[in-house]
């Protein structure tokens, strides 16, 4: 076998066995070596940042890493949000044979240098017979506690040439673990001083068992649980712990966050802006106010939050029972409140609401939190056109789930793309489109900044318009069925019909 | 005044006077400024990529730099291809406020290491102070011999904070020049053995007057003048000397050189394979054929070729005529031929014709030599994706001419968000678009790299079917009026009506 086949099979045989592709030349023998061998799922994407997203996606929902196959063009954007998320992904990178590098053809490039910043994991394979074990290396590093981005490049003769078989991927002997002494410390601040100690959770803890149990030490001790602004994956809705998280924007955060005088990290960080802003803080806790970790990511916080209810006697009949809003279904016109009522009614059990609803989603937790019980996933590293791509691979995760994306206009144009690979691989995605006709967050973030009154040609810079965008032409173009609704009633009917029948779907709502 | 208005002040002053953008929040300020200081036109782009490859394009039809603005989404594959076709490019990058930096807020990361691969120079401005200062040392290495890249990237508070001033731009008081003995040798070569001399040109060589120049040289010498595969920029069509190109396909390249005994470059390098291929050749000259360089990237090559063809004593009377096929416009089933017959008597003049029709493309050449006089740009750095912003940032720059955009449906896909810039700004732009389903490419490719015959999945990674795109609902869904032909009447009519009106148009040719 050459050195492309024994990668693929590697790769399979370490329980790696879908890879996102947007290949090139040098990949031809990666796509051969897919043919020769069974069990790898290959979806192919028009663009690297389609390719990327979704093997975030792909790894949130599955909790393994899926490969990607890229050709040069980075989709780096993608890779940054991934990173930010802790997700673990396979990248393999095509690069020019060895002996052809040096030659400076036209698409040659330091793809090492480009993959660094985004990949905590680099090697470049130096021959055909050391493809298998550098796979096999990749895979246990994107496997690790946290997971990491793995970037491998292959030079075309590597994948070329004969190799000697397939390596075996270690398997994980160690399972990740906590430390007692610092669930010792959280303790001990709980028992002191809980009125004025916020448990600041993401990662890990965000699953409906590490939910319950902050549930039962808030019950118990009467601290404060909250959610960081983003988080890869929270469990959410009917019979779940609903958390409030910190706001984006500053104002709201400090007067929420100023009565603490201590934070105890479950895997999350100490409070940070988004942004710098003139004469505002970059930090958001209160003076004096002290932070303590009790886990780092990949480390197990449900392990570490068993023992610290342990340490606190906190028991099921501790927990304080949730009032939810009732769900209703709106009327009349489309805003923010009534797409949010809208979209919380229609969420079919165990759903995966991927978010990138900038400004017209900054409402829906609450009445989200009284839905059937699903997933939410944000984005963690800020880059826009996220959404799209990672609703395409969380869906390839779960083919038994319905997804449903949330996207402002603007942001979905980064990576609009992904409709066609939903289509050509009939996924369940329902894909609802804010259209506002403007970067709505820019013009929020235009005064934030004190960049005082935009004029004409700064409006012109923040305004999606002139053309509007007409979405369900574009997810026509790619294969996907697709309308538009300007009422609450239209948007009720478009949400059932979409989330009842299988396949991608899109919805534009016209606001 | 604060360091954003310095810096766009300084940008107009410095005769930097376009800025194509994708804004993100740190970039506000820079959005203000645009407001307050008349001169500078902004476009908007729905992508990074789209940004800048409209740089890129922007500067071979104009030689001088756009800027670009960015927020961390990177674009870089067409930085890549910028950087390779030598275009001066001016990017700013907006970075976190420098104080806040250090706290990893989401949007963190190394974008000096993200921009250095693709960039010749990169600085990070310090303070508000320094930001028109390092502006004008950007554009002047934007403006350099060779043109640069210039990423100037700007943490948001030197934006905000109070700054000096505007800065002077230097003006390159050194005008590019040549080697008087790099031209004897040149001359010596050509006296004693021209009728196995090479001249091979790119660059500067291919404007009008530097093909008359090398068509001279030819008539009274009898040497082969031949361009490289790709050329940023070459000036074609009637009245202007036609010259062949070094062919993509290897097979085709080795004996059309194998009878060299020199090859002099005129700006061009030592002809190499674009890809390595499994026992072929990477550098395609024959054995014991030497290699003679008579100017670089950045030198004045037309100054040299005059002087050359003093040395010769070659005048207007040697050249010898060309003839060319007569124009004819076709009819009957569309294909290579026919496509690019079509094309050529569509071809208004003074037209400028971006070429990413890749396989579908590769017989363009000859029928368009008798054409009216136009342009011809190409991908110099092989990541697709290239030409549809190309177009774009080219009739920014030329307002007066018609842009034809030729591109296969794969190629069109990475970047079709140009489409709605093109709409946005009322350009003038026929975007072609070759719908055969496949990335043709990569199935020529896929055999010869020796990969055997692709089975059923290696297929589904090539083809672009299941569904097929439809690029008349995804042109009407960014604003740009389409239409599909399936002959080669309906080709030759779409096209007329196409060069005839203003505004973008998008042709679907249905293969």
């Amino acid at each position: 076998m050459n050195g492309a086949e024994s990668l693929v099979r590697t790769l399979v045989a370490g329980g790696v066995d879908v890879c996102f592709t947007n290949p090139g030349t040098s990949e031809m023998h990666f796509v051969a070596a897919l043919d020769k061998v069974p069990g790898m799922r290959c979806v192919l994407g028009l663009f690297e940042g389609v390719v990327t997203g979704a093997a975030d996606g792909y790894f949130r929902m599955k909790g393994t890493p899926a490969s990607t196959l890229l050709h040069l063009g980075p989709g780096l954007a993608n890779l940054h949000n991934a990173k930010k998320a802790h997700s673990g992904i396979v990248n393999i990178v095509g690069q020019h044979a060895t002996y052809h590098i040096g030659y400076n053809a036209p698409l040659t490039s330091d793809i090492e240098g480009l993959a660094r910043p985004m990949s905590s994991w680099v090697r470049t394979s130096p021959d055909a017979k050391s493809v298998a074990a550098d796979g096999a290396a990749a895979i246990a590093a994107a496997r690790s506690a946290p997971p990491q981005i793995a970037t491998l490049i292959l030079p075309a003769d590597t994948a070329w040439n004969e190799a000697d078989g397939i390596a075996e991927t270690p398997v994980d002997t160690q399972r990740p673990s906590y430390s007692p002494q610092a669930v010792e410390r959280a303790a001990k601040i709980l028992h002191g001083d809980a009125a004025h100690t916020l448990l600041l959770v993401t990662g890990s803890a965000l699953t409906e068992q590490g939910l319950a149990l902050t549930e039962r030490i808030a019950g118990k001790t009467g601290c404060t649980v909250m959610g960081q602004t983003y988080h890869p994956r929270m469990a959410r809705g009917r019979g779940r712990f609903s958390i409030n998280r910190i706001p984006y924007v500053i104002e709201q955060a400090l007067p929420i966050l100023k009565n603490f005088r201590h934070i105890v990290l479950v895997e999350a960080n100490d409070p940070v802006a988004f942004f710098a802003y003139p004469n505002k803080p970059s930090m958001l806790k209160a003076e004096g106010c002290e932070v303590h970790r009790m886990t780092a990511w990949g480390e197990n916080s449900v392990a570490a939050l068993e023992a610290l209810a342990g340490a606190l006697h906190a028991a099921a009949h501790d927990v304080k029972p949730q009032q939810h809003q009732e769900l209703a279904k709106p009327t009349g016109a489309l805003n923010h409140a009534s797409i949010a009522q809208a979209i919380a009614c229609a969420i079919p059990e165990n759903a995966i609401m991927v978010d990138e609803s900038v400004t017209t989603g900054r409402g829906f937790f609450p009445p989200t939190a009284a839905s059937a019980p699903h997933d939410w996933l944000q984005n963690m590293g800020g880059s826009i056109g996220f959404s799209t791509p990672v609703a395409t691979g969380a869906a390839v995760a779960c083919p038994d789930r319905k997804v449903i994306c949330m996207v402002g206009d603007g942001s979905a144009m980064y990576t609009i793309q992904s409709l066609w690979t939903q289509a050509r691989e009939g996924l369940n995605v329902v894909t609802i489109v804010f259209a506002n006709r403007i970067y709505q967050i820019l013009r929020g973030e235009f005064d934030g900044v004190g960049a005082g009154e935009p004029g004409k040609r700064a409006q012109d810079m923040l305004k999606i318009d002139r053309p509007t965008l007409d979405f369900v032409a574009l997810a026509r173009g790619m294969g996907v069925p697709g309308r538009a609704v300007t009422t609450a009633d239209e948007f009720n009917k478009a949400l059932a019909e979409a989330v009842a029948e299988p396949g991608p779907r899109l919805i534009e709502v016209q606001m």
